[in-house]
C-alpha cells in the first residue's frame, strides 16, 4: 500500500525541530507527508525547510473552519500548543475521527473525552514528552518489573532538571535557561510542596522550599540537588503506588544554585503578584535597593548582607556580583513589570545559552521495594547533551517520544483506545527502545536500599 | 418638637455593646428609638435589653421585603454587618432618602453611589470605627493644623493594634485575641507591604514581614514593635499626601513577638491554601513535625531548633513550649483543615481572653514636617483599656466614633452629604472631642524630627 499518510503538527514551537527530524527523516520509509502548521508561516517554513514530504501552513487555531479542515484532512495530529489549547483541537479530533498526541498534562475536559475516545476506538495520547512523559515510561517500566517479580514497592523518589551541560557550563550558578526562563522565576510559588515520606506527609511552604534540597549524585556527572515539586502525590494514583510509604518528585539543579536562589525569595523578587513603581526607568541596583531598609548612608551591598547575613567572602556574594544586580548603570526598561519579570530580565542577560553552548537534561529515579523479605534499590538515570541549539537536549528529549508515539499510533503499534498517558507496557515498551536507539538511554544500578527506615539509617 | 427618631441598627456583633449603650444613653434627651436588627432575635435581645427605648428585630438582610420595610421606617441607618453586605442596604437607604454610617473601607461599588448620594442630600459615613475611623480623625487633625498653619509634611507613620491589657498580660508573647483571629494569622500574605521612605518606595514580601519591624515606644506604656501594613501608599489620595516623602502604616505588638511568630511563617503553619492529609486526628506533635524533614530518630524539638537555628535557652523556645506545639495527645479535631485553621486552634487555647482580661488599644501617629526652613516631629497617641468583656476597648474604639456620627448626622450637626469617609473638618472635630468626653484622648508631644534624612541621622 503506498498510500501517503498526513500527520498534522500544529504549533511549530522550540521543541519542534527534532519532532520533525524523525518524521521528516522516516517519510520515505513511511509514506508520510508532514504538515508544520502554525500562526506563523513562516516560523512554520523554516522549521519544515525543503524537504519534500514537508508542507508548511498557515493555521489560527481560533479560526474554527480552517482549524476544522486541516484535521479532517490529517490522518493523526500532533498538538504543539500551550495546553489550554488542546481541547478544541480535541473535539475536532473526535469528530473526525482522527488520533491526537500532545506532550501537556491531561486536563480534566480532556480526560471527561475519555468514553467517547473510546467508543469511536481512538487513541489520544498525553504527557509524552519529557516530564511529564520519558519520566513516566522509564519510572514504569521498572515499577512493573518490581511488581510483576514479585517485589513491594517502598519509595520512589524521581527527579529531573534541565541545565547546562558541563562543557558550556561557566557560570557560578552552574545554570543557563534551557527552557521557558518564567517558569523558572516563579517555580514553586502557590501552595506548599507535599510529599509523603516513610509513610509521613510532609509539607514545604516557598519561603523554606530552596533550603530543603536533597543532593543526588550521578555516576559521570557529578553532585545535583533537587528540589521539592508541589505535585507528587498525584503519582499514587497515576502508578498505582497508593501504599507506597515514601514518594517525592523533584527538580534537579547544580549543587549550590537553590542555597543562592534563595537569597530571591527571601528578598521578594521572585514575587509576581504587583508591579513596582517605575520599572520602566529604574536601575539593577534601585530593584535590589527596593527590597531593603532605607539608609541614607549605608551601601546597598552592606545593607543586603547584614539582611541576609551572608559573609563578604561566601560564593554566594560572588554569585549575586556576577549577576550584576548591583549596577547602578543598567536600567530595567520594562512598564509596570513585577519582581519577578525583572528579575527574569536580569538573568536572561547572564543565563542565556550562547550560540555554541549546549543543553543537558538530567533524570533520575530511585526505586527502593522489599523483594522476599529483602529490601533492595535501584537508581536509573539518563543523561542527554543537546547537539547545538536547534537540537537540544530539551527539543530531543520532548520531540522524539511525540514522534515515535505517533508513527506508533498511525501504524497500529500503540492502538488501545482512550484518553491516556504513556504507563502502559504496550506504550512505553516499544517507545523506550527506540528512545535508547536515538542515544536516550537509562542506565540502572543496584544500590544499598537507602530508605528513611530506622533499620538502615545510623543517628 | 417630641417626635421619636427612629435608628435602625443592622448587626448585634461584638463592636455593638458600646454603640448600643451610648445611643441608648442619649435616647431620653434626644427623643431616640433603638431598633438593634440581627439574623438571631436572640443576640439582639441580649444586647438590646429591657431599655424602654430599645427595639430587638429579628431581620435577614437576604429577605429583601422586610429589609426594605426596616429601612423605610427608620431615620438613619447604621450598618455593622460584614463590608461585602453593606451595598443593599446602602441601595435601600439612598432610595428610601436615609443617611447611613459604617465603620468598614468603602467599596468601589459603594463610591459609585457618590452621585446620587449627593444629588439626594444624604450623608453615607463610612470607615468610622478604630481603624478605619480613628486613624482617619486624629491623624486628619494634626495633617490640617500643620498644614493650615503653612508647615509642609514630610513623614507621615501611623501605627494601630489590638493588644492584651498590661494587668492581663500573662503569656510570654503579651498577646491575646481582642478581634477576628483568623485575621491575625493570616495578617500579612498576599502581594508585598509597600510604602515610601524619603522619596522611595520599599516592599517586604511576606516571608520577611515580621523580620522589619520598627521599634515604637508610648510614655507610661514601654515599647512595642510594628510590622509594615500592606497598603501603606492608598493614604497619599485619602489625606492629600501626594508629595510626601516617608508615608508608612504599620499594626501594632509588643516587642517580640514578630521574631517569634516568622517560626510559624517559616515553618509555613499560617498556610490557608491547602488542606491537610489526616487534620482531624492529628495531634499538635504530628501538626508541628509535617513540617520539617523525617528522621528516623531525632525529635520533633531537635529538628525544629536545628531547622530554624533556634538556640534552647533562647526565650523563642520558651514561647513555642508555652503554646504546647509539641504535645502528642492534643488533638486537633478540625476535618479538612489548612495549616492557618489549625495554627488558630492551637492559639486560641492560650490566647483567648479569660473573663476578667481586659483588652488594650494602642494607636500612634509620627508627623515629621518642615516649618520657616525647621524640621520639626510631632507624636500623637492613644492607648484604651477595656472595662471588661463587653464594653473591651475594641467595642468602645469601633463603636462610640459609629454612635456619635450617627446622632451627628441625625441631628444634621454633620451635614456635607456624599459616598464619605471621615477626613474633613466637619465631621473629625466634634467627634473626636466628644471621643475625648468619653476617655478616648490622644496625648500629643513635639520630639526632634526622626526622619530618614542624612542630616538628622549618624551613621
Amino acid at each position: 500500500m503506498n498510500t501517503i499518510r498526513k500527520i498534522l503538527i500544529i504549533g511549530a514551537g522550540r521543541s519542534a525541530s527534532s519532532l520533525i527530524k524523525y518524521l521528516l527523516d522516516k517519510s520515505e520509509s513511511e509514506n508520510l507527508q508532514i504538515i508544520l502548521s502554525d500562526i506563523s508561516l513562516e516560523s512554520a517554513q523554516e522549521k519544515i525547510g525543503n524537504h519534500p514530504n514537508g508542507r508548511a501552513l498557515k493555521l489560527n487555531i481560533f479560526d474554527e473552519v480552517a482549524r476544522k479542515e486541516a484535521i479532517k484532512q490529517a490522518d493523526i495530529v500532533v498538538s504543539m500548543l500551550p495546553a489550554r489549547f488542546h481541547l478544541g483541537v480535541a473535539k475536532d479530533c473526535l469528530a473526525f475521527g482522527k488520533n491526537m498526541v500532545t506532550a501537556s498534562y491531561v486536563s480534566k475536559e480532556l480526560r471527561e473525552l475519555d468514553e467517547a475516545v473510546k467508543s469511536k476506538n481512538l487513541v489520544f495520547m498525553n504527557e509524552i514528552g519529557l516530564d511529564p512523559g520519558i519520566d513516566h515510561m522509564s519510572a514504569m517500566q521498572i515499577i512493573d518489573r518490581i511488581r510483576d517479580n514479585g517485589g513491594k514497592l517502598l519509595l520512589f523518589e524521581s527527579f529531573t532538571g534541565g541545565l547546562v551541560a558541563p562543557e558550556s557550563d561557566d557560570n557560578l550558578w552552574h545554570y543557563k535557561f534551557t527552557w521557558n526562563p518564567r517558569n523558572v522565576v516563579v517555580a514553586g510559588q502557590g501552595s506548599a510542596a507535599k510529599f509523603i515520606q516513610e509513610g509521613k506527609y510532609k509539607y514545604i511552604p516557598y519561603q523554606k522550599l530552596f533550603r530543603r534540597t536533597e543532593i543526588l549524585s550521578i555516576d559521570g556527572y557529578g553532585k545535583f540537588e533537587a528540589l521539592a515539586n508541589r505535585d507528587s502525590l498525584s503519582y499514587r494514583e497515576e502508578y498505582n503506588l497508593q501504599d507506597i510509604l515514601t514518594l517525592y518528585r523533584g527538580t534537579i539543579r547544580r549543587v549550590g544554585f537553590s542555597k543562592a536562589w534563595n537569597i530571591f525569595v527571601q528578598l521578594g523578587m521572585t514575587d509576581d503578584s504587583y508591579t513596582m513603581e517605575g520599572s520602566e526607568t529604574m536601575s539593577f541596583r534601585e530593584f535590589t535597593n527596593s527590597f531593603l531598609p532605607y539608609h541614607p548612608f549605608d551601601s546597598v551591598e552592606l545593607k543586603l548582607r547584614s539582611y541576609l547575613k551572608i559573609d563578604q567572602d561566601d560564593i554566594l556574594w560572588e554569585k549575586l556580583e556576577e549577576l550584576d544586580i548591583f549596577n547602578p548603570n543598567k536600567i530595567v526598561g520594562l512598564k509596570n513589570a513585577t519582581p519577578a519579570q525583572i528579575l527574569q530580565k536580569i538573568l536572561m542577560n547572564e543565563w542565556t545559552l550562547k550560540e555554541d553552548d549546549k543543553d543537558m537534561i538530567v533524570m533520575l529515579h530511585k526505586f527502593g521495594y522489599e523483594y522476599k523479605g529483602e529490601k533492595k534499590q535501584i537508581e536509573s538515570s539518563t543523561v542527554v547533551i543537546g547537539e547545538d541549539q536547534t537540537f537540544t537536549a530539551m527539543a530531543k528529549t520532548v520531540g522524539l517520544p511525540v514522534a515515535i508515539a505517533t508513527l506508533k499510533i498511525l501504524n497500529g503499534d500503540i492502538k488501545t483506545p482512550g484518553v491516556q498517558i504513556p504507563t502502559s507496557k504496550e506504550v512505553y515498551e516499544p517507545i523506550l527502545n527506540e528512545l535508547a536507539d536515538n542515544g536516550i538511554i537509562f542506565t540502572e544500578k543496584k544500590v544499598p536500599y537507602l530508605g528513611y527506615n530506622p533499620d538502615t539509617i545510623n543517628g
